[in-house]
């Protein structure tokens, strides 16, 4: 049930809109939004470094990961630990981002994880991190059967799948939790600032959807891998 | 890259959370957010069956259509029409509940479409009457050539799930901005209507999750069609 796309044409789309997207969150955590500390009295700028860590973190890393075995033109020996360094470096950002999340409510008070939002974050934090994790006994350190690699398959690509469209989705609640912060506040509702988040989330959204065409794309360049199993030697 | 699993099996899971889905946003919208009304003073009335006809329409009676094949024991011959017409229905009731959304706002003089959440459901409406409209002509009525069935197969299926993923998430980030503006006039951030929507909400996510994994998965009973074409014959 592939569809026949060539994969490295849809991965150049996949990478400029990584592009696109990195540069609207720092325009907007930065010329809108004020910018960010780590420690400041503006605890607004604590807040910042969430959506940037997280977006930039999980969605963008997370989703150049997801491709890279048919985006990159290395073997399969170099792209998997690219693969799972990418991962690794998706979860860690994610973890700095929602540490950043934690951080604001505290200092300000807020009470923590009491939208939607922030439950679908921590089961995303959480499940990201078991899957790289089984994935990494399995497919790399001990290593598993290739029996078990290759029924284990499928179940890789859907958990895989499925926190990947939670993690985008999550982005997009963010945005729109935040921007209905603001426009309670007084922020027009279609000023420059809205429709920059707005589109911000239609990035991330087609962003995402790219990535998975990737995924249920075929190779279009001839393999001898060209089977249903033509990922079985990860 | 399927997952084995019993579909048939996972598919009661899914009639279980249609039934719990559909009588939590009824809860919801009659006891506590005050019922329904299509001509009222009180325009919450009118906006309560927007979340109903939404949910129960695009999420759950869509869901149920895009398992049907898999779900129900009939032939092909009778599945077929069970599939389209319940996407049908999904529409009409999705576009029913859009219609209601689109009242509130101008009988209150709220602006429409200025949160991501009105531009993706837009977007549903249009994409999934569009997947709807070829579909027919390509797989019911005149129907294409055997070839085309079979070539355009993949892409019916990607982009059907591509649209019902819009309308799940969707749901979410109704779900979201509705205990937002709540929350904001007074609502209890941890009361027992936060925790319905935001349970509502996770039930949701975990009703398009397990459609999608039916979408992904071999049929465990032994039969003729099991390869890669299963469905040709659509
Ligand atoms: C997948 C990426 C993301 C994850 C895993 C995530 C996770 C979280 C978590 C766990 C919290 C709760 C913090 C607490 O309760 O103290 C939170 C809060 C928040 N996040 Fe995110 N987030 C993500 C992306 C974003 C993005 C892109 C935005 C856009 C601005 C955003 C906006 C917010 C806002 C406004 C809050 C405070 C309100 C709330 O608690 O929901 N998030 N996030
Ligand atoms: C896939 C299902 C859904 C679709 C296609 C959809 C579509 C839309 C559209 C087009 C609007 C804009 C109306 C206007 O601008 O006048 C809207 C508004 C709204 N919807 Fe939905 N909706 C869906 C599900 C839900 C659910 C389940 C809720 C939960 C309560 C919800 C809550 C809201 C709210 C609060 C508004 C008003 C604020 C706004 O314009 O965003 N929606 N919806």
């Amino acid at each position: 049930m592939s569809v026949g796309i060539n994969a490295r044409m849809v991965a150049l789309a996949v990478h400029a809109l990584a592009v696109v997207a990195s540069v609207m969150v720092l325009i907007w955590s930065i010329s809108y939004r004020g910018g960010f500390a780590w420690e400041s009295t503006n605890k607004t700028l604590i807040f910042n470094l969430h959506p940037v860590l997280t977006l930039i973190g999980l969605v963008i890393l997370g989703g150049e990961a997801i491709i890279s075995y048919k985006s990159l033109p290395f073997e399969k020996r170099v792209n998997k630990p690219i693969h799972l360094v990418l991962h690794a470096t998706a979860i860690i950002l994610g973890i700095l981002g929602v540490y950043a999340a934690f951080k604001h409510h505290n200092e300000k008070h807020i009470p923590n994880l009491y939208t939607i939002h922030s439950w679908v974050g921590i089961s995303v934090i959480v499940l990201y991190s078991l899957q790289w994790l089984y994935s990494f006994i399995v497919y790399f350190f001990p290593g598993g059967s290739s029996t078990l690699r290759r029924d284990l398959l499928p179940w890789h690509v859907f958990l895989g799948v499925f926190v990947y469209v939670l993690a985008v989705g999550n982005s997009v609640l963010g945005f729109l939790e935040k921007l209905t912060f603001l426009e309670k506040s007084g922020l027009d509702k279609f000023g420059s600032e809205a429709f920059l988040v707005n589109f911000m989330a239609i990035i991330t959204i087609l962003f995402g959807t790219f990535v998975l065409l990737i995924v249920y794309s075929n190779k279009k360049t001839p393999s001898i891998e060209e089977d249903n199993y033509s990922y079985s030697a990860i």
